[in-house]
């Protein structure tokens, strides 16, 4: 199950911050670490000692340019997070996210990510908004901004309490009966969403008003089966058919479907 | 209960973990910390960096010369250990000494020290042996020295959600934030979108194939908010209106983009 773990750090500034958080990986058994756009040199003498013999997690580490290639082949995407922002979002405690991952590794073919954002700045709201859930660690409210590698030794500990609790359990948790759409999947559906919404003149990029956030948020937390979202994208891609027929003027104004084509 | 839990640190050789733990125990709300023989300057550029604004308790910090200084007006002393040592002591684990605090710290006069032992070394068995009870953190049996900061980052956060189940116990479970959809408001949505499944062609109610049923399985495991549904009613309006507008054959049988129409 911990293998099935990613620890994804986005923009991380300090090289001793990712030797920190190896070695807090290599404590509670957790082995796979993304790395995105990193601002430093994720490999220096100053990783290497604060690894204190868990370098060989940042040797092995994916470096990529941005969150969704981190996590694509991914089942349930959470991100560490302050209290609430603008929109808020399905929020969980490390304990509770804990006590779920057996059941939500229980497909072999599961993968979680738990994603950390920037030092300074944490994850950026696009960021959030790619997220099934967001993990709070609950803080002192005076002072609640933790080190990078801290952060991730709380949730690490918690997934490893939870795979401890499973191994004493013994039994086998119950599998999930249809496998979900993975990160990937769930974002080509929503481009195909903002497309039909254009499309049919409901949504204007102009003036976003947070439409697609909240229909992000709403479709996250169903945690959509694969099948789901086949039958969910076949019926935008219906809607797309009736707005093509339709005569024109549907889509007043600022283009995306302007050009009609005259139907071959 | 939080202000009543010292942290003892005992030899320690690095002023950057003196400044971690600091952070640490302020971003849990823990504030009482005692160094006991440290083998470093506590106060140097390293720690109040790593404080990261947590300084303060470096300052506040009682530095004394023995273990039993630090803990004399303590009611239960916690060791922080590897497994067993030769004579085998009480062990518990971080999860069940939070839960034990409340208890323990249910007299305001009870004071309960938690004791870090060297970065190298540990805890000599003469201080051990002074603890009323050891607490081991469930680590990868392999690679099992967690950094001093982390370990006391992983005893304070249980200090806390220990803490907040106390008050969570005594306190009126937090309200919702946002309204959800009634049952009615459900119901109205699924009729609506099952008209607007059958205008574009893409649901036909003589061949359901548990079409309805998978969407409303899908929708109802969000637990859509009433605003939620606002939208998605209003994608299916503005969706209608691109069925009526498009010239009628539209939801003949099975064929929905065939005969692509002269766009006007």
């Amino acid at each position: 199950m911990l293998e099935r773990i990613r620890i994804v750090l986005i923009g991380t500034s300090h090289p001793g911050n990712i030797g920190g958080t190896a070695r807090a990986m290599h404590n509670m058994g957790l082995g796979d670490l993304a790395l995105v756009a990193p601002r430093c040199e994720p490999l220096t003498a100053d990783t290497v000692s604060r690894a204190s013999g868990a370098d060989h997690i940042v040797h092995a580490a994916r470096t990529v340019e941005s969150l969704e290639q981190a996590v694509s082949d991914c089942t349930l995407v959470v991100g560490a997070s302050a209290r609430s922002r603008t929109l808020p979002w399905p929020m969980t405690t490390p304990r509770a996210l804990g006590e779920r991952l057996p059941a939500e590794l229980a497909d072999p073919a599961a993968r979680v990510a738990l994603v950390f954002g920037r030092e300074d700045s944490g994850l950026t709201n696009a960021e959030l908004q790619r997220c099934h859930a967001h993990v709070h660690i609950p803080t002192n409210p005076d002072f609640s901004s933790l080190n990078l590698a801290a952060a991730v030794q709380v949730l690490a500990y918690e997934c490893r309490q939870a795979w401890l609790g499973q191994q004493e359990a013994s039994e086998p948790a119950e599998a999930v009966t249809a496998p979900l759409a993975s990160h990937e999947e769930l974002e080509r559906y929503f481009a195909h969403l903002e497309r039909t919404l254009i499309g049919i003149g409901f949504h204007d990029p102009a003036m976003p008003r947070q439409l697609m956030a909240r229909l992000r948020r709403f479709t996250l937390r169903a945690r959509p089966e694969r099948m789901e979202l086949n039958i969910l994208r076949g019926i935008l891609t219906a809607t797309e058919q009736q707005a093509e027929r339709s005569p024109s003027d549907a889509s007043t104004g600022d283009d995306a479907s302007g050009d009609v084509s005259p139907g071959q």
